[in-house]
């Protein structure tokens, strides 16, 4: 009997260049698949809900594979935290139906982008955050954040590499940013996001808190007539997968 | 006129081997020696209330030097942590007395471990924790940590290395663990701290949590009498320099 297994996963992004698989690059995909072909005793395909960019973090990545061994769910847990290295690590293991794909079938993703504001970064932080101790009118861009919710043409933000797709349209449910003493903290939730997208909203969120760009500014590249390339991309380090969310029937 | 410089420093001790200059391998003295001497233009002595061993993190360690370099204390703290790599950070310069030594100076000094009990641990936490998921009798290390607090000799809590010292003597203040869901932790603070001895003392109240040392196996170590050789060491990683403490008057 074949198994489908979903994982939920949390990972430190700094030491690989992303999900996918490139020959040669430590990947988490390809330490994924390398610690499932181990317990499998055959090649395994892992699959996630998207590709993370190289240096991303994840707190709630899901990902799934097939397999015959008939490990009990807790176990086969026990068994990848002990063959992964420790900035990867397997929260939840979960049979799911055979159909289970993460990516197609996820309806939500949350992301969450930190930046340190206060003159110094805490060393403990520096790997999963973008400091910048320069001026920035976060009043503004706190107040942008939720210009981008709803359905757009999101090609304004995404990744040059991107272009040529058939539909840049997504829908973004919430996109909130907040402000606290010495740090500022965006999350955006939405049915899915093109490449770089997240780094590219909170990169223009930038531009606007530094003054080169207005609120109109942020908005008129919601309109694919304009036809405005891609703005500034902020650094991968401060961005987070947080939660990856599926229709209840998708759970096996 | 050489000016005497009071740094408080904090580290991700991960990538050193320790505080102490070690030729060929890096450490914290050493990288803070080459910084100041690029900006002093001349070799500079970087002294610290104490050695940590490597792998072991400080979010408060002390630290300081004399320069001739008449640049003030902010721009002084933004040139150094512009000059140090990012796991070292400057919290704070002071101008003090020609005379200030940051060991012989000290009264006490606060040092906290972090055990994560949990299954998983969080890989953003993974360097700066031990990750001890097994079973503990947290309740007995909890009631056996302020057995210590006093002043003892401590040479039973010692490194090896450590033996032909003229005191073992010690005075501590306050030792005490405290359990939280997922985590337990220790915080002792003290005169002064004998080289391992907090990681001895933790590795004594890990004994103490499986069942291998009663209260009065730790206890029977205070005394000298009774010659008995240093048990486990805990791992670096979860130990922190969390802040050393002056008199007034060597404050400058």
């Amino acid at each position: 009997m074949r198994r489908r297994i979903r994982l939920t996963l949390a990972y430190d992004g700094t030491a690989y260049h992303g999900w996918q698989v490139q020959p040669g690059l430590p990947t988490i995909q390809g330490t994924l698949e390398e610690v499932m072909a181990s317990i499998e005793g055959a090649p395994v395909t892992v699959l996630a809900s998207g590709r993370t960019d190289a240096g991303v973090h994840a707190q709630g990545q899901v990902a799934a594979f097939t397999i015959a061994n008939p490990i009990p769910g807790p176990n086969l847990k026990k068994a990848i935290n002990r063959l992964l290295p420790t900035d990867i690590r397997v929260l939840a293991v979960e049979e799911v139906a055979g159909s289970f794909h993460p990516r197609f079938d996820a309806v939500a993703k949350t992301y969450e982008y930190r930046l340190v504001r206060a003159e110094v970064c805490s060393p403990f932080e520096r790997l999963y955050v973008y400091h910048f101790p320069y001026r920035l009118d976060e009043e503004s861009m706190n107040a942008a954040a939720p210009l981008v919710e709803g359905t757009h043409d999101f090609r304004s933000f995404a990744a040059w590499d991107e272009h040529g797709k058939e539909s840049y349209v997504r829908t973004i449910f919430s996109s909130r940013a907040e402000s606290a003493p010495g740090r500022w903290t965006y999350r955006v939730r939405g049915s899915g996001f093109l490449k770089h997208m997240v780094r590219n909203l909170v990169g223009g969120l930038l531009e606007v808190g530094k003054g080169n760009w207005t609120a109109d500014d942020l908005r008129a590249r919601l309109d694919p007539a304009r036809g405005i390339p891609p703005g500034p991309t902020a650094p991968a380090r401060g961005l987070s997968l947080v939660s990856v969310e599926y229709p209840p029937t998708s759970r096996g």
